[in-house]
């Protein structure tokens, strides 16, 4: 059975961190979000292009692709900002982004639009891709209330929602929403992308240490399940009255 | 005689733009300040290294540099962050500030540290540059009082404070403080960096499309002059009670 | 119930392609293997280099890194060699490939030497990333083999071995080791990292089309439990004798 | 009163070095000078391309634009080729040398056709972005001289001549035209660009270490415009009989 | 007179190491070889794209161009992979196997094709560019017989084969065929590229250390007339039955 | 036997154009030249750094290294300064000025100094690596001179003398130091480096497009020996009373 032991931040293992969404952030943007995620900060904003990568022109299809930043002193240790632009680990999450964000996005009722979603990390505090991901579907979702109607499907341009989430191994426990403090010394990391209904879109489990097993693995799913659901409770709220 | 034509955005001529700056943005940063110069948002953080480019070890003197950076949804139309970062504007902007500030900084009274000022626009609506270096000295100034005192000097760090504004011509009339508006169509556009006690560090003065008498050079001058008392005074204030 | 049909290439759903192990086939390499997975070939050569980077200088223990590379004519569509050296998709699979290997290996046995591993595709087939895990180990272990013991810490250098295998859900039905034809029109794609001890290293699980279930999540994981343990027998076999 | 010192080279505190132009220094160029500011030497040419950058097209406008480049001996210590190429300062003696040339030239009246003035320096004493503007408009001059009438304007290509020349504090005094020894330990250096007719273009006055009063800046631009008009009589001598 | 001394692999002066070369080794190219030179192990691969770059479009011709890569464990000292495909000495060889194809092509005979031949080393032990020819003529050829015959021309696309070898000046006596341990301390090293009818296409011979005399290029040139046509020979029948 | 056509340039089949050697140029180098070989000029300096790279210290050896540029109007096209300084030409001819210039330098008896030879084109019209070449080694014999002889090996740091041509087949005729007009439409271009005492380099030759014979190949290299004895009386005559 699951320990209920305190965590330094004083939240129990099944607590995420206080979780704010501030829409219509960015006023030059189609659409765009603050949210907030404890110490984490990510600023998410989307701007709609009337034309899609050349490879896919001509078939009437649209795009959704993400780019990711962080301000130099949005760490503890200044990140160099052009070393930081061109690294694997930025590539990575930009990647990780765009394929949940185009999850739950029917590219033909879209048409033959771009939409680029930048998520840029005012503050670090662990968790920051996964905030990206909550957000930018908040920043995406206002944006593409923008897009006429596409006649030509019917269908509506986001099929469902989608948020995600931290879940990890601590000192042995699984814990829900890791701070750096826990993110920098656990023994497994996980990030778990789920759309409202409650569905998978991407599982990324890292054994930084040790390996986990399968018992460890299913509290984690729980644990982020009931996370997924809270980011988008926050979403709801956020988009309320907005679109 | 200078008329006294009412600007698009009520303003008269020798107006500036509201101005706040809120110090301490940055958490992780030694020094920060989030400058607002009416549309125009730029954070400015400063960060301390104890060690100094190679070229300069072992002389017992310090360096202030200067990064800045644009969000992409900061404009009207979305920049492109990986162009941006390389682009010549950028780095001639960088070496604006850089100068700027080292105009105000004792640099053997400093030591051999490093210090990087980055400023990151939030959002532009011109005067990104003046507005940079008006916040950069407050996220230099709180960073610089952490530095314990050099013995060895017995000088103050900062000689003296340092901020700036634009000054230009739109419409045949000088004008003091250019939002986009003014600026993307204005004859003559200048950049003028002053310390506390009211001298000049920097002038920059370009025309876009006319050249310019010696007269209408007075009157830009006289008109930044006041600006930058203006912005002294909102830099006073900000870090009153910080330093 | 999990049906039972043939796939493409005659294989049930839960068989994985023939796989071959051939070690030392690089004889410059300090270990080394040609992993053939079904039409997937793989060139896997471990280097030791006695240094580490410099942010480990001192601290006596060692690290693993990998690096991935593709034939220009080793998949149907010619690969532009130098687009695809510094592409954000090869920069992940390297990650990918370096974080599995270094969680079976004792840093502090290794001592402060630097393993490097490459992976260099012949064929590509699908699976190449996991074929590269598999593959890399045994260049790994006999790469390892060669290191002199660490009497300091007394401890085998390698803790247990790793392999990786592919599953995903294709025409609506999980199915394991996905050639190219499958992962091109794959739902969901996973790619699962175990232990020989039949723990979970990494687990990276992708909706491409449609988000996919918990029931699903756990059929996978059960196909991929099954084909490490495959590829581990090849890895032991090869392997035997060797070291 | 300002006082008249003897400086190193024997030159009062408002004289310019010896200036010689010789046009058509590059043959294959559509128009070039070899300019000579005692001992700076640059290599000015002007190339017409019967096109314009892609985002003008269509506009019937034209463009003019410039690069700058040393050769790696043409300082005491030697420049890195590549490394100047790239840098800050590099590109922001271009965007100098473009915007000076653009503010004479009639766009409408140039049609679609792109200039490229490459100012490449032989011999660097100081002064090297202000010879380059002084010899580049030579260069401009002659080659828009090849250039058919745009009927549909009737006005001429370029409106005015333009020159350059700088002026600094050096020793507390004002001085006109500062060689390398000078500009080195100027306290103040100040780059002014003027037309034939007397008005400015451009002043960038930089304070390298001590801030400057009006008064200083008043005759710093004094001796600017006598410079500027020196500058003014050489060109006109080159461009006579040629253009 | 020419000695008789015995290399250390135990051939004579005039020998070539053991060749043999495998065709249709890579499925997805057009045309490929395995070539093997003794040590040395080169995979050519030919790839038809129906284009040709930009500035040939529109004048019937065709283009071949060649890549050149090494795996980092094809040396005895591991190869960086990233700073290798960017030296000079990359793309130097790249350019000499582009040449010699293209001097046996007839480019409008071709037609409007591009064919990049890529030349990856598997094992390097010296002459892998003089390997890397000799096996992409067999690639070439093998991919040039998919294209159907270009009635406006009717002339064959390949007007004649192509074959190199190495030679040099070891010890003070002329060689064939040098592999990595004579290369190393050859006094002179030269490259050979000879047609099937004993013509020459290139030439590159370099003095490392000592100068060589016309009595000594006379020998080198003998020896390398000697081994292109012992690489043809193993052309030919590589090519035997396929084309 | 050969024929005695009047090429279009009036010069027979085995004359050099007119050649011209100014030393000490560059004023601020260790040693240069501006060589003139009939329309093609080339600016050579040699820098001379009290430094090895990092691989060679400690061995009390030095290096001789070339670096290559063309103005952007050298050429009656105008060149891309950026992207000409990183293209595999240019590093091409750096690497073969480089070599040639090693050929005849005693990297024991010159220590550790490393020399760099800047060799930048003015104006281009064939053959501007040869010249290079041959006024590169003005350049080096003139700043070799200025090194304290080293006692340790009591050797002259030059060993001999080198210098350039190219000779080539245009219209089927063998010919010496071909000009671009003749350059361009070339059977086959061929460059050799001779030293002063008659020995081979290099040799570089190349079918452009048409394969050459033995014999062409021995009427070529009679032309280049003669053509290399002409330009080492230029050498010779231009380092008279400077060294």
């Amino acid at each position: 059975m699951q320990s209920v032991t305190i965590r330094k931040d004083g939240r129990k293992f099944d607590e995420t961190r206080a979780i704010s969404i501030e829409p219509g952030f960015m006023p030059n943007a189609d659409g765009s979000a603050l949210v907030k995620l404890g110490g984490t900060h990510v600023i998410c904003s989307a701007t709609i292009e009337t034309d899609v990568p050349r490879w896919m022109r001509g078939r009437g299809t649209g795009w959704v692709t993400a780019e990711y930043g962080m301000l130099p002193t949005s760490t503890s240790e200044r990140v160099d900002r052009r070393r930081a632009a061109s690294s694997g680990r930025t590539r990575e999450i930009e990647r990780l982004i765009g394929r949940s964000l185009r999850a739950v996005t029917d590219m033909a009722a879209l048409g033959e639009y771009s939409i680029t979603v930048d998520c840029d990390v005012l503050r670090a505090d662990g968790g920051t891709r996964t905030a990206s991901i909550t957000g930018g579907y908040v920043a995406l979702a206002q944006a593409v209330a923008t897009i006429p109607a596409n006649d030509a499907t019917g269908a509506p341009i986001l099929r469902d929602s989608v948020a995600a989430i931290s879940v990890g191994i601590v000192d042995g426990q699984s814990v829900l929403d890791l701070p750096y403090e826990e993110d920098s010394r656990a023994d497994v990391d996980m990030n778990v992308v789920m759309t409202g209904t409650g569905q998978y879109v991407e599982i990324q489990g890292t054994a930084e240490a040790d390996p986990f097993t399968s018992s460890q693995l299913q509290q984690m799913l729980d644990l982020a399940r009931a996370g997924c659901e809270s980011m988008q409770r926050s979403q709801m709220s956020a988009l309320n009255g907005i679109i």
